[in-house]
């Protein structure tokens, strides 16, 4: 297995352009920053992924800690929605980041994530010396780090200030560099000849005064011009649905599906037969206006989620916090990935909400954040925040006209079978659920997916790369191909193709040579090539030849679709 | 079968809200007009009929007129491209209705969906009687008037005009009403007393003139107040990505998902083993500013949609037209849908864009249609308008950087073959393709399968309603009971449930008694439920009971899964 470390992004990125799993979004009109279209592979792929989390969410949800199954119902709520939902959700006023704008390239910046640095003693002839310089992840700063060390031509200014000031300006947010920007973009930029020039000192851009600000001015090797005061942005998409085009009937496009759920909380409880403890479990299209779109799919405006909130008792939210927590880890080694490139990091408490008790995060090994970890899913303990918040309350001017609690009528019983006081069992029996919330990127998994099964095959004849895909997921299941098209073999792989296409998404294919035939199916994936030669015409057999390995086997004709079954319930 | 006349659209909604179908969006808000969120049994459904689609179009298209299967490929594309597209696609420029609006009530209406009438030989005092009505359907406007002429308030001054110019008011476009509006607030309105006011006139609100127009007042009894000028208005809905608000930044939410193919077209033959004839289907959200969303979730503003692009060369477009029309309608057969509620109408001359040189609806006879119908699915022969619109064209100040033409080496090949000369071969073998074009809507068959399975049931005890689904589309396939909960049957249906959950989604109810159950299920289309009895636990015998007959028999306990499995492949 290829280690993440050894994965080159661009090599993937072209790989998926080249075999139809995602394109540039309007590429013929030179594309559309931070939106991608997915091609025919990518949709079958992204289709899989989206329906096995469906069948282990909706349809077959897990055996819970009691030992039954887990009710949970799906929902497909609208992208947009009345506006009132984001202010009380809290996107309105919350979902805002301190933005600065590069007055020369007009780009816009997350001001906490650009530092300034500039010498100790500021002079006005030191201006060009001043730099700022962005980076999001500290894995991406180390790798950055990294590969400007080993380049050599680094400034020793820098290692100054980091000694002096006991701040290491590449620890957590100090550089980096986008995916797409050449680490050569940022070397040399402390003076071209490594000018020792004194004393640094670091600020972030929100902390940058007047008199600094205009000397964050052009250099020469950075990205970065005379930067703005920092503003708050927000991350909506807005619209107008409707003729009518004021403030007031300003709408957004979702930021994630999750608030559709907590708006049909009752909905779902007054319609279908459940009762809390359960879930409701949702996949859609989000939308976020990103500052810095990146990492390919990792982090584009328009994007897949696939978000479960489940409902339950406040005393019992522990319990299923940590339940929560272990099946969705399981869930990911489900997709195939290995359990190396896949870890839990629990949040610091200062990384919480303030509404938040518990919150998880499963990270992915990705090629980009080798050999540090990225964002994959969130399970977050949401207490009765959103319920809260969407609830009917004259006192707090909130416009719902709903009150989301719950009265559970089997731990009143189970109470007063405890002989629990009535005053208790009245506070306790009613009450907001509160609410644990697995949520994840649909076209992130496709991206771990992409990821995980990338493998360069510098030795291998014919194919470059294989993608080795959990069969379950692969795009094509089979293909299908008579050794050469003649002798009768077209006509038994055309009627092996047909029956095996009635079950599985499967291909025929007669042309070329069979080695380029091979090849083309491990790029896109496929796990089983299926052969019809001379055996099969002569003996009934067929040539199965596997994707990982290359190895070929016979078996006969009547066993293919068996074959294929059984691999494919793995 | 009940007949689509004799089926209430208001019940069907309340059903679908009450059962947990389709929910009003933002409903604890006060809802969104044109917005609706799909409840879980709603998701269930529509999500079989795209996994229906999908598995007809991409993953088992049918055999081609020439005995192969034909090739189509899957894709789901942005819904925000970038804003030129929209520009060369002919909607930003064409995508506009004249549309009026009413300055008192500030609802704004298409232009020549509103008829104004009022007094030939126009004098002040008459301005009273002036009035503007709307209608968008043939089969609305006559269920309209024969409901007016049955309700025996209906003004013979409407018959005057009729008879004396030669024109229906009803036929065409004349009167009609919005769904949700009460037909009393269309009544008397020619004179509370049906007074004999002289001959009338009739022309549309854009022809009305300066003079008329201020006579377009308030009539008591109407919907309209004072119309403005007809003025154009974009059907697509705005927005801002990226940091910048202006005019070259502003973007639009797909008002199809068609041209997102169209701009695929060169990657998905770069990248993917298909030649002309091929096709690329896709099944995702679109959005139009409707300015009068209505029928529930026929025309709303967030809607989803099947749409498949059938690149064909241009001598053979008219077979393939006559292909797919054919393939659709049965599809559409395919669903349950009854064939006398299901026409094809294909367009008149006039109807037809400048580009299209045919085009054919499958209409299916809604409730709030019947007698008449209204449009489901459209079969558009596009000719090569759309792939020209995105070519390449310096002449032509077209932004797109590809050209769209195909060279068909198999036709260059067969013509050679004819002894055709080399001129008229160079000619004919490198084109443009044809595109055959049939879109639906997802949400709109979501509407007729919930319209056709819609079966009131006065007589039966218990469930009001049933909605009989064809098994296979069924939200919910069986429901397994037991008949008491005690003596070991609940452990018995447990066992099956989760026999028979791994397979389909199916729900375990052991509450209430067995009538109420049944009952339920009815109304939420389960075809089957599975009882388990005293009979079971002695002799291994299951009681099935029929969804649409009410009728029981028992089987064997080992056969349930076969016996369900055979029903759900009908």
């Amino acid at each position: 297995m290829t280690a993440p470390e050894d994965k080159n992004m661009d090599e993937l990125v072209a790989l998926c352009k080249r075999r139809g799993f995602v394109y540039p979004a309007s590429e013929i009109y030179g594309g559309l920053r931070g939106f991608w279209d997915y091609g025919p592979l990518g949709t079958a792929l992204k289709n899989n992924i989206r329906d096995w989390w469906w069948r282990c969410m909706v349809d077959c949800p897990p055996i819970g800690p009691d030992g039954e199954p887990v009710a949970i119902v799906g929902l497909d709520s609208a992208i947009i929605q009345n506006p009132r939902v984001w202010e009380h959700s809290g996107h309105v006023g919350g979902f805002n980041d301190p933005m600065v704008d590069d007055k020369e390239t007009k780009k816009r910046y997350r001001a906490d994530h650009i530092y300034v640095f500039y010498p100790k003693n500021f002079k006005t002839e030191h201006k060009r010396f001043g730099i700022a310089v962005q980076a999001s992840s500290r894995e991406e700063a180390h790798k950055l780090r990294d590969e400007l060390w080993e380049s050599g031509k680094w400034s020793k200014v820098v290692f100054r200030a980091q000694k002096e000031f006991g701040f290491d300006p590449l620890e957590g947010a100090g550089v980096g560099a986008q995916y797409g920007d050449k680490v050569s973009d940022f070397l040399n930029v402390y003076g071209p000849n490594g000018e020792d020039i004194g004393d640094w000192d670091v600020i972030t851009a929100e902390e940058l005064d007047e008199e600094h600000r205009k000397y964050t001015t052009n250099l020469e090797l950075t990205n970065f011009g005379t930067l703005t005061k920092p503003q708050m942005f927000n991350l909506m998409l807005d619209t107008y649905p409707g003729p009518i085009r004021d403030e007031d009937a300003k709408a957004y496009l979702r930021p994630e599906t999750a608030q559709g759920i907590f708006l049909n909380f009752k909905n779902v409880l007054d319609t279908m037969r459940v009762k809390v403890p359960f879930g409701i479990a949702q996949i859609g299209k989000s939308f976020r206006n990103e500052v810095t779109p990146r990492n390919f799919i990792f982090r584009s405006r328009e994007f897949e989620q696939m978000e479960m909130e489940f409902f339950c008792p406040p005393e019992d939210s522990q319990k299923w916090y940590d339940f929560w927590r272990d099946v969705r880890y399981k869930w990911w080694l489900s997709l195939g990935v290995a359990e190396e490139n896949l870890i839990l990091r629990d949040h610091d408490d200062d990384e919480l909400a303030h509404y938040s008790s518990a919150c998880v995060d499963v990270e992915y090994k990705y090629p980009f954040t080798a050999p540090g970890y990225g964002e994959l899913e969130g399970v977050a303990h949401r207490g009765n925040y959103d319920l809260t918040a969407h609830s009917k309350s004259k006192e707090k001017n909130r416009d719902s006209n709903a009150k989301l609690d719950y009265f559970d009528q089997e731990l009143q019983v189970k109470l007063q079978n405890e002989g629990v006081d009535k005053a208790e069992i009245k506070e306790r029996s009613r009450y907001v659920p509160h609410v644990i919330e697995p949520a994840s990127g649909l076209t992130r998994a496709v991206l771990v997916v992409l990821c995980e099964a990338f493998t360069p095959t510098p030795d291998r004849e014919g194919s470059k790369y294989i993608l080795s895909f959990k069969p379950k997921f692969a795009p094509i299941k089979a293909g299908v191909f008579p050794l050469v098209n003649k002798d009768g073999m077209p006509e038994v792989a055309q009627k092996l193709y047909l029956q095996l296409r009635d079950k599985w998404p499967v291909e025929y294919d007669g042309k070329q040579s069979i080695g380029k035939r091979y090849a083309r199916m491990d790029e896109i994936g496929t796990p089983f090539c299926f052969t019809i030669d001379g055996d099969t015409l002569e003996k009934q057999l067929v040539t199965v030849r596997d994707r990982d390995t290359a190895e070929q086997e016979t078996i006969h004709i009547d066993q293919v679709e068996a074959f294929l079954a059984q691999k494919l319930a793995e």
